[in-house]
């Protein structure tokens, strides 16, 4: 097969997707050519749809097709309460498998300095226009519990405490069905000083 | 996030992909939208290329963008050697790692009467007119170790015979690198019964 064939052009392209390989692209070029050829369309036509119309949020810049996104838009979600995550994904994954009904902001990363990403790159100066409306009562920070998302925990939990705003930061200790024996100390440690009375 | 937005319609487009799960899908998606619009743009331009312009080639049935495949058109390799396998992903893997220079004819699949496919489904009454013609001179039998590609080629080995050309079979054993110990029954004993002087 020439090296500039349109398999190949397809094996090379689907390389872009996370955890694909030369092998797995192969696979899946194959599999669409073979069998799945109205997937392969459909795939074509949801990419374009998406890349074309998916923008951000201009209220909490999370991934959205719209200029407010659904949640943003919600009346029946409480407005008081500002949950701060890192990622569109993060948001995704709160709305499945919690019951949290307040709204959100997303940084889009977080803070690193020796990356060049400052405040004004995840958005902070947007979330202080919202926190000096008097709209927001409680600010959840949900940022990854890595050295950046502690740090910008951090730095937004200084915003949010000069403006007397109640702010708190999510549980970190045992996963649910996980077992102490097998767990990493940093998470034993966290779980231990964390306590609570029961 | 609605049930029918766009970022969710990507995500269900995506799960068309051998080995891609809802959250494979998911972590995908976001990939895409958040860092490389432009992979996804070029992986739904290669899709649409390839769906629209890849069909299979008349002499070989394999996938070819053109009525006959560069494998097939190259008057350098060796139009007496045919070598029969099940799908075109077997042309790619015997060209990729090994020094055949011969053609090749693509089953598209193996007989499997219960389903419905029988000779002609597989293409050999097209097979048979290339035996009748003068050309080949060997037919070497790639199909699959299973009992459907083992019945498909002792078929094709009688279709040869009843010509009087040569029929050769690939070899099964014991694969490079492995070890004894951990091959399973059936390979051990086609190795010992396929064993070799040398």
């Amino acid at each position: 097969m020439a090296e500039n064939s349109l398999i190949n052009r397809l094996i090379d392209a689907l390389r872009c997707l996370p955890g694909v390989g030369p092998k797995s692209a192969q696979r899946m070029t194959f599999y669409l050519l073979e069998r799945n050829r109205e997937g392969a369309r459909r795939l074509a036509q949801a990419l374009n749809n998406a890349v074309e119309n998916v923008g951000h949020c201009s209220f909490c810049r999370t991934l959205s097709e719209s200029d407010i996104c659904g949640l943003c838009a919600n009346k029946g979600r409480d407005h008081s309460q500002l949950c701060i995550v890192e990622m569109p994904a993060d948001v995704h994954a709160v709305e499945q498998s919690t019951s949290y009904r307040g709204l959100y902001f997303v940084l889009m990363g977080h803070l690193s300095p020796l990356d060049g990403i400052g405040p004004g790159e995840i958005g902070l100066d947007q979330l202080a226009l919202r926190l000096n409306g008097d709209e927001i009562k409680e600010v959840i920070l949900a940022t990854n519990p890595t050295v950046e998302g502690e740090a910008t925990a951090h730095y937004i939990a200084e915003m949010v405490h000069q403006r007397g705003l109640k702010v708190t930061r999510i549980a970190f200790g045992v996963p649910f069905g996980g077992e102490l024996e097998y767990l990493d100390g940093g998470t034993l440690s966290h779980a231990l000083s964390g306590r609570r009375e029961i």
